[in-house]
């Protein structure tokens, strides 16, 4: 890949497969609000605030979009494949007395889809912010079918170039929990150190892919690493705390770079100081639980399958189901987590391309949670371990 | 304050007030799914994730919640006063076989709430990550009002203890700006000079502060500061580039801090080199509209009025109306931008405890753009700066 990015021709190829899907459920178009629905779809990486975006994407002919006027330079420069561009002149109104919704019915007029069936992933844009608004279904005064798996089961699959930059964030992922474990020590805080590893990391990356990275954010740290520390890591998501790492911690970490607008996940339980027979027993239990999550994911094989080996092996085999506290893994991609889940009840069916985090956890109560997470590709046959980080032991004890 | 947070008090009268707005407007109880005013009505700050958490609140009697099993610890930790808990073992499922909205109607049977008028800010847990669900109204076979402003009108006037937090935050936004401002120099690169200001201003913030700072998120630094630069300015919500400062750059900033989860809000435009006569010349304009916006808000007007009253002098006195891109301020507190909108089809009426930014913005196409943000709090007779960061050309220029 020259620049770390989908390309214009696969933007709208996607569009080309909503089109078919809109089309086969029996609607005339489809209009998309869910800012990553939009990214993924037309490339458009935006500011996600009160002021409503939209594409619009009729089953015939081409996509349409709905913006505020301040995103007109933006829009233009990231997606010039969009032609027909309905700006507002801001939200609430601007002075115009109307409110965006009004502008996006005109917007549907123009593209031919007033009063045909049209569906939605949302029947109006969402409460994001100080939004207020109309539902898309009173501004028309006609129904809207609201069908976010049109889009999202098409996501599910990812295409050989978002996988390329899935690796890409993996690689830069697995880069910045090195620097965050080589700067680990007694004393450490986690706030500071976490933040100092991920801007170490964010230096190195950005020196070494030059101009082939293009950034898709204005918030955060492309490349990230971070720690919690002691009993906090019983809980799965715990909050930062204040005072730093003592002899005998177990930390839990979290590392992922963000490539093109798509994420990577890496987690790894470390230990500072001697391991102890409580630590070790709990340690090897989860590594083995996730060598049983690696071996079970494969296509032709149900979410609820592969849930059910690996915690079928937790409460047996181990004898550890009170500590688990939540499912093996779940879909990720633009977002850090996506549909499907690694769950009892998730009926969907594993196919090559699918990418799924797999972090079986531990979590004992007063004492400390155990849990890796890596990034997996579903292949033809099983799965590859995209993150390349070290899970032993030995590789995760740092002096203390 | 000892401990920089709301205290349990407070989130109890903020339900009791409620509860007061949901009886009057004729309903039994309200159900609440936004993070943010689950956060603003019992102080439960967690991980916004696709496993839903509601807080429903019966007009009479004490709210229930509904969380994930995961997050068993950390409400009975941050919410103690929370009594009715119920708990769903994960989504979509984890082996129940049922989804967590049917808990969510458990729970709403608990509180003798089932087949009463019930009113929610959505219709349902909103689309997050990877979930998907039922509205509420299909879960429960009845009818269910969406009303957010039941919570959000509330949410504009601020008490004295969340300005108190504003006012610190604005304290530490204004540490994270020098901290910023100093640091940059021709060469100085928009990302790494922006995150290790922040992480510099946050560790300073943090000494300071010891125990009396609570976080309330797992997410990025509480005290920060950033910049873009060049003609990428020219965009209000221009992202970071390549490349380094260059004599003659025109920057905007801005910079926050979070405290107890309320924000502040600071913005500056800087010169790096000498004035040119067209920098000045937009700079004093954006200064003076600035004024203008400064000496408009008062209690009594409308948010329209005072957009009025900016918008005539830029568009009259200035008559510069084209390089306007979007409206002057907006309500803030626990998310960056919160209702009501300083917009002239804003008719809210502005009432002493609000708390605006104020940020009228000139944009020169391929030149600059040119904008400062303060936070003002509305008193009884005006209104008074919170930020206090300096605002003149001179403290604003860089040595190139």
């Amino acid at each position: 890949m020259e620049r770390l990015e989908i390309t214009a021709s696969e933007y709208q190829s996607r569009v080309k497969t909503l089109q078919g899907r809109v089309e086969a459920a029996g609607f005339a178009g489809m209009v998309v609000f869910g800012p990553v629905r939009v990214s993924y779809l037309c490339g458009f990486f935006f500011a996600k605030t009160e002021r409503p975006v939209a594409l619009v994407v009729p089953v015939n002919g081409k996509p349409g979009m709905l913006i505020p006027q301040l995103e007109t330079d933006h829009l233009r420069t990231q997606c010039p494949h969009i032609e027909t561009v309905q700006t507002y002149p801001e939200y609430p109104g601007g002075g115009s007395g109307r409110h965006p919704m009004l502008y996006l019915a005109d917007l549907l007029m123009e593209l031919g889809l007033k009063n045909k069936r049209l569906v939605a992933d949302h029947d109006g844009y969402e409460n994001r912010w100080g939004y207020r608004g109309p539902k898309l279904s009173q501004v028309l005064g006609q129904a809207v079918s609201e069908h976010l798996e049109l889009i999202d089961d098409a996501r599910m699959v990812k295409s050989p170039a978002e996988i390329a930059l899935i690796e890409e964030a993996c690689r830069w992922g697995d880069r910045a929990h090195r620097i965050l474990q080589d700067k680990i020590g007694v004393g450490a805080s986690e706030l500071m150190v976490s933040q100092g590893s991920s801007l170490e990391a964010t230096r190195e990356m950005l020196a070494a892919l030059g101009s082939r990275y293009v950034p898709k954010s204005r918030e955060g740290l492309p490349a990230n690493a971070m720690f919690i520390r002691g009993a906090n890591t019983a809980n799965p998501h715990g909050l930062h705390q204040g005072g730093g790492v003592q002899p005998g911690d177990v930390l839990v970490t979290g590392a992922y770079a963000l490539m093109g607008g798509y994420e990577s996940e890496l987690e790894r339980t470390l230990l500072v100081g001697e391991p102890s027979e409580d630590f070790v027993k709990y340690f090897n239990a989860m590594l083995a639980a996730q060598d049983v999550a690696f071996a079970a994911l494969r296509p032709g094989r149900t979410c609820a399958e592969v849930e059910q080996e690996v915690s079928s092996f937790i409460r047996g085999e181990l004898g550890l189901g009170e500590l688990m506290r939540h499912h093996t893994g779940h879909g990720f991609g633009l977002e850090g987590h996506e549909h499907p889940f690694l769950d009892l009840d998730d009926p969907t069916l594993i196919q090559p391309g699918m990418i799924f985090s797999a972090e079986p956890g531990l979590y004992v109560p007063d004492f400390a949670g155990f849990r890796h997470s890596d990034t997996l590709l579903v292949t033809e046959t099983g799965c590859r371990v995209l993150s390349q980080y070290p899970r032993d032991l030995a590789s995760l004890v740092i002096t203390a």
